[in-house]
């Protein structure tokens, strides 16, 4: 078992050394908001994402400069003064997932629909509050797309490669939309089939949170060899998995305060989590006649939680899920050789890769 | 006077020219999503956003056109190739304005949030539908905000263009994001002040249907003169004007069937429209009662309409804001000496920008 501190530090300290480039970043566009002088509410909204954006976990541009360095990309200022940009985008879209989601608190912070719901209402908004927090959240996440693609834009690279990585960058997040409305519409739906579910979970974590940032990592390094961009995406979707399995597990076994958010909130909203695809299969009739009756409902109690838990670890589902997740782990390890022999760096990605299913928040 | 029908033909050539561009992108777009089988929603959403994309009336992509002719770019298919880019953003940002403005049609056709809640209900979703058709809209705009860079980045132009050209855009779409917010915070709101007022209209018309694009019709051609690049600038201040000036007009005096939504809409909206920014300061004492009793009241009669095209007739308001229109329209022709020296794309400079205030739709 490899050492799963190394991976856990890196992203520790990637965030660290991001987190500076990205509030300087927003301040300045505060300020320019300022001398624009457009009013107190894209004020409040654009310090909300300031804030959002600096308590990211930052794994998204943690792999960027990985793939970046494990292609032999030396300029570490200039990768980590660029590779923010995924993080911009990232706190922008985790706004409209808030608000498609319906959930009122991001990191134990009121979302921003929410809170600009309850603004509305102070204001005395004509337009229906819930709407009017919903837009202004929606409003705030294109101004973040937009900063997201300022950065890339405008960043120190050649722009062949800026041009390359703004390529792989629209191609990937255009399929993402589209893999939100797919989510959409089969959440809480009775007959979820496995197939989509599978691909909702791809689209918008192994592609978005893995493959994209990686790919770019390694155009940014100016990497063409194709059996290193191969390993890379074979290791990325691994990872990708990893992590996706864990986010599922965390949502249901975490501590609340680490996770930000109400444990079971995802039963609540239905989702089609890997557990509850699996359950689908492994359950008994009457533990999938419970997984029917509050899956999507939207009022699960404490109890409920706890007997669905209950339930996951009878069924072996449980363990089923975390077996998938620790071969993705094991799987994408093996990835590693071929895409760098630099010891150090190749230790980080074999710890990065544990360290997603042995992440407690 | 100028002949309008010059600029007027122009628009229509232009758009006769981009939609088959844009049908073919969009028919390639709609097969990948096939081949990923992405299920039928999300090929549902791509068909109605292709056939949004095909009726827009194509001005901001003729703007980008005309800039770039007039700074001496010469390959007519590759700008015509390139410059789709922004009518792709535009019906994404309307479909994102319908769902903000609660509007059921657009030029005609059900909106998609709208026709989404409608399926929603078909389908059974558990999600309110309301709030699945918001949702799915968004996620539809995302993909269309996303397919419009990736038309850019994908560009026939040299990286050094294309990297400036996206940086530009992304300023100022950012910006629009914010404007967008102020708006929703302004309208419908008991005491808005002008100075807002006007920042909502430059920043949603003036800089993002006029500057931008000439501005990045400019950059497309290679164009370094500082001299040309302030006359583009300030001619499509004084275009951006003349259009929404004649946009609040036709909101309320074109036919129905032109406007392809309610007339007086934007009176039940609280639209802070040039004529309601004006009509504060130019009406009298009763006219104005009246005017706050209306504006943003959902329940505006067809008499109601009637009276207020009255009251800005008998106000001199109408009148007053004609006259801003037409001192924009003969103020941008001004610069346009500066601008070109190509006799023709001087004269559809000059029809285009009259054009503007004559347009019926």
């Amino acid at each position: 078992m490899t050492d799963v501190v190394k991976g856990k530090n890196y992203l520790k300290d990637y965030s660290a050394r991001a987190r500076p480039i990205l509030a300087s970043f927003l301040d300045q566009e505060i300020k320019s908001a300022e001398q624009l002088d457009m009013g107190s509410i894209p004020l409040e909204l654009l310090k909300d994402y300031s804030k959002m954006v600096s308590e990211g976990k930052g794994i998204r541009g943690a792999l960027i400069e990985l793939a970046y360095k494990a292609c032999g990309g030396e300029d570490t200022q200039k990768i980590l003064d660029t590779g923010i940009f995924i993080e911009l985008f990232h706190s922008a879209i985790l706004i409209q997932d808030d608000f498609m989601d319906r959930d009122s608190f991001r990191r134990g912070i009121e979302s921003t629909h929410k809170k600009f719901e309850r603004i509305g209402k102070e204001i005395g908004i004509k337009t229906p509050p819930e709407h009017y927090g919903n837009s202004v959240a929606v409003c705030l996440s294109d101004t973040g797309f937009y900063y997201s693609w300022k950065v890339l834009m405008g960043a120190q690279f050649s722009p062949e490669v800026l041009v390359k990585a703004g390529q792989v960058y629209a191609e990937h997040i255009a399929r993402l939309g589209l893999g939100q409305a797919l989510d959409m519409s089969i959440t809480g739906a009775e007959n979820t089939n496995e197939k989509d579910a599978l691909k909702v979970l791809f689209l918008k974590s192994v592609e978005y949170t893995a493959i994209l940032p990686m790919k770019i990592g390694a155009i940014l390094a100016g990497n063409l060899d194709k059996s290193i961009e191969d390993a890379i995406e074979n290791y990325a979707r691994c990872l990708g998995w990893a992590f996706q399995i864990q986010d599922d597990i965390l949502g249901l076994y975490a501590k609340e305060e680490e996770l930000g958010k109400p444990v079971g909130s995802d039963l609540c909203e239905g989702k089609n989590t890997l557990l509850m695809i699996n359950l689908r299969k492994l359950g008994t009739a009457e533990q999938k006649e419970f997984q029917s009756t509050i899956l999507g409902n939207e009022n699960v109690t404490k109890e409920d939680v706890d007997k669905m838990k209950q339930i996951l670890k009878d069924s072996g589902t449980l363990q089923h899920v975390l077996d998938l997740g620790w071969n993705y782990a094991n799987e994408g390890k093996k990835h590693i050789p071929l895409i760098t022999s630099d010891k150090e760096i190749a230790e980080t990605l074999e710890s990065l890769i544990e360290y997603m299913m042995e992440r407690t928040k």
